[in-house]
């Protein structure tokens, strides 16, 4: 008995043992990396949904304009979250607050990272801190476009992009400190899985001031009543939902980080019943509303039901995320007629898909979440906490840059299209010259 | 030696040893389950690719109704598909048959999922339950959409959609059920690795029934000529070709139902293979045919040459590949001229791609697939009994709908185009009002 | 203790130790085979990135005749691969030279494999030879795409077709073996990670000896002036620059011929910092060149960055990497006045993405590259090896086809619009007959 002992004591010298343990960590985290990276690919390609529903809703005069505000909002994303939004993001708070500040860790994002990044010691093996990064930034991003859909058309190109630096740089970054890097927000239990908050309300709220600050277009609201500005093309919005569908699969799926099989599994499943039940939710509440098969319902209901459905993906049950995503599909319509009411000429509806689906969604996961420990009150607490500041910043940047260079191009440029003014070319040249 | 053989009996006892072999089962469904639900997201973005091709092939004035109904179709199908179909796929045979109903199993597919099936005892840890699932969701609306594309431009909406409603929700699952469900075809032998029959001649028996019942469009032909309608945008329709076979690795790829290295990789080069040759057969029989450098054909050859290989895409050689796909190529161009002989109206060819060259990918495992147990009789047999179950439900369907609310718009309505009268907004509005 | 060394003996023996060892490599190479599909499929999607920007900047009545070569070019470039480019680029060189034909070796590449292709054997455990195959083939076809984009709107499409067919099934693969296939240049200490010589310059090569033989469209360059030619889609354009960002993410990534969790991920970053510091250059160069907010100067300089960034993505700093992106930006400007300056007409400004900007990244490595071993003389030297093979071949084959078959079209297809001619149809039908 006395040798047995000896001999189990000696296995776990075996080089092999311990070697292959080690393989095994390391190709869980190849693995998990994969998925990580796969899913910031997705996420990229958001923005081209972005750019496809805002083109494909604008005006064809406008086409160029939108396109260049698409194209360059995850560039600075990208450029001003490799600066310093990541690690405005993830201070690491020594207690749980509202700002840290990590002297040694502020810094262009490379700097601080260390042969541990790529190993299995970062973030439990989920991912490496490279692809953390990445994936993060191509979030960042999103935040901002979600702005430019709804101020097209009439805002000044310089104006938006001064604008985006700050909001994609610095406020994005703050309000994502309080949950997601481990601040006051996460200490209080609030819970937003992927985004409803964080991401979808804080672009909706910069949209909602954006769109309140800049003013309707010209010709949209003629003595009480609202007037259809059509949008150049509808195949290239429907390209852009389905992209950004698309793109949700590594949206949701990426923000469980890892490739966690049952989890990952599951949240696609509540995303897509999310997008399509919120597809249906819109299309049958544009019948019931305007008597009509409205497609640009059922898009927007699309989207409406992945942004609501995002703050709890791990959370909801299917049948939940059915109903989440219908009442998702039907608030994005009856907030767009609630917009007109206001005179608030939002061009895509991203307030009405964002924020109030944002919203909806969050506070969602206070009704429907299987865990216990969430609670209505506490999503409500960062619902308001995470709007007040998103919205008192937008406004203020927004304003200030009113009152000194001006948020709205001439009335000149307006009524003619932005492309031929700022651009010097069109978005569609077809004409055949025989 | 008696010592030696109780230390190996230990050996086994070591808790790391034990703890190592189910840590890396459990890595490798997650490695499994990774490229499925990667799968899962390639075969949703088919549906923009039908939702391209169908837009673009299609006239302009009817782009928005188009794009509704393919906005609409993997809705339906994704919500269906939860309720129902995907236990009616597979619903458990105890005796391979052609039908089965398991009272305990009939039921939201959730209700159903256990702890189990997010751990490697579910489908060999291939992938989990809920994948599967999302996977076979997808699936399932495409078989609807190949309808959709056949009868455009003259088919009611509401019509449409009734019909989608069935097929999807019963039909195709139903069909399904016979091979993948392991019903009676499965027992007889039958091989449809990943649907060239169970998925597209399905839906081409459907889209056939369609054309025959609903009509040739107004103009289409006259005077016992064909008359060209031409497509609102090639570009779109190149998009929705790419997006296809792009889609396709998902499609296939998954339907090794694992990441097994050899398998997928083997099965995406014949699918590649299968598609550039089934351009290259559609280009040369175009051309030898209508002497033109016919874009339509190339385009739609690469569809033929995916659907025809995609019954053997695990037991054909490259080299047969090569020439399965050709010969599809080739079939599509005939199909087409054939159908409109017979004033057969389809809008995009969907009948040629996915019917006649389904059923030549399932025959052709008859004749070239690498397994010797594969037969042509047994293949014939299959394509025989599930057409005639596709065409008959889709012809019974349609033909309800027709003597009941009717299934053609109005030929004000056809004339002027779907999208003002039923949806109120043009597909594109490129217009420069200076 | 001789008791205890007997027992250790023993454990190496225990069949659970050796078949976990065997089954992790296993799941390692599934890992890894998941992750090179993965990035095939992205490759491929690069395809329909070109044929956007390329039909995007093309004008409308030229629309469907370059789709047609953006759509056979792939079609071409698989097949002549598989027959023969796959066997040419990895000769197994016994020596490290310019050519070796392996008699054994030439052949489809399919007659090749064997058991040993789809186990841990081949490449490490990074990928099956299937694999290997596939990802390799979608890379070649990319060479002769980039110079569809610069000649097009007035080549003759079968000149295009027979240049293709030679310069995708031996110019690409000849040169490519001389670094990848283990060569000559590959024994000089050359590097080139990614292909900005080796795919990009090549095909860049390939456009300028086509642009110079091939003559500027009528009316591009009137007493002195460069006049534009308005594109018939921006929108298009940037669909395809963005995909083609997004493929990007397996050009690259899948250029570390596994998924190495640290590799892969730092080659990601890199990737995305240079294409949005690159889009960066573009903007602010275009600004101050143009005084203009020149959209396709920003989607060119991404691109531009990217192409910079791929021969070092693995060796390049954050830092570096933004800083080659940028200069990427700026010199995609002053390449395409400069190519003005000298009347050499590029529809899409292909030569300055894909040569100017792949010659720039190439030495780049020479410049900024962590490796020390990386010295910028070998780096000039294989450029100018490259550059006078890519050149003096696509020169003499397009020379070649001048002189017999003629490679331009006549006046009066140029003028009217190449798609009435060779292929019957438009490109948009655009037009609402109420």
């Amino acid at each position: 008995m006395q040798w047995i002992q000896l001999t189990i004591a000696q296995v776990s010298d075996v080089p092999g043992l311990s070697e292959l343990s080690s393989d095994l960590a390391q190709n869980a985290l190849t693995t998990n990396n994969v998925w990580m990276m796969l899913c910031t690919a997705l996420v990229f390609i958001m923005h081209l949904g972005f750019a496809g529903v805002e083109t494909g809703f604008g005006q064809a005069k406008n086409t160029v304009n939108i396109l260049f505000k698409n194209t360059v909002t995850p560039i600075l994303g990208i450029v001003t979250y490799a600066i310093g939004g990541f690690f405005l993001m993830y201070p690491g708070f020594e207690t749980p607050g509202w700002f840290a500040f990590d002297s040694s860790g502020w810094n262009m994002f490379w700097f601080n990272s260390s042969e541990a990044d790529i190993t299995t010691d970062y973030a439990d093996g989920g991912y490496t801190y490279w692809t953390d990064f990445l994936f993060q930034a191509m979030f960042a991003a999103t935040a901002a476009t979600i702005v430019s859909g709804a101020i097209a058309e009439r805002v000044k190109l310089w104006a938006y992009l001064a604008f985006t630096l700050l909001f994609v740089g610095i406020v994005y970054p703050l309000i994502g400190s309080w949950k997601w890097g481990g601040g006051a927000l996460d200490a209080m239990g609030f819970y937003d899985f992927a985004g409803s908050t964080l991401v979808h309300s804080v672009g909706g709220w910069g949209a909602l001031a954006g769109v309140i600050l800049v003013g309707p277009r010209i010709g949209k609201y003629v003595n009480g009543k609202t007037v259809d500005k059509p949008g150049a093309s509808v195949p290239l919005a429907a390209i852009g939902v389905f992209l950004l569908w698309f793109g949700w699969f590594g949206f949701n799926g990426g923000s469980v980080l890892s490739a966690d099989p049952g989890l990952v599994s599951i949240v696609l499943v509540i995303t897509c019943l999310g997008a399509a039940s919120g597809g249906l939710g819109g299309f049958l509440a544009a019948y019931f509303a305007f008597k009509r098969l409205d497609l640009g319902m059922v898009l927007n209901g699309i989207l409406a039901g992945l942004v609501g459905i995002t703050a709890g993906a791990d959370v909801f049950t299917p049948g939940s995320a059915l109903l989440i995503g219908f009442i998702s599909g039907i608030l994005v319509v009856l907030s767009a007629i609630f917009l007109d009411k206001l005179k608030l000429d939002d061009v895509v509806g991203a307030v009405s898909v964002h924020l109030t689906c944002g919203i909806w969604g969050t506070l969602a996961v206070g009704l429907f979440s299987t865990n216990p420990e969430h609670s209505f009150l506490t999503q409500l607490t960062g619902v308001a906490i995470c709007g007040a500041m998103a919205f008192f910043s937008a406004f203020t940047i927004f304003y200030v840059l009113k009152v000194s260079v001006g948020i709205r191009v001439s009335e000149e440029h307006e009524r003619s299209g932005l492309d031929s003014h700022e651009h010097g070319i069109r978005g569609y040249t077809i004409v055949f010259d025989e």
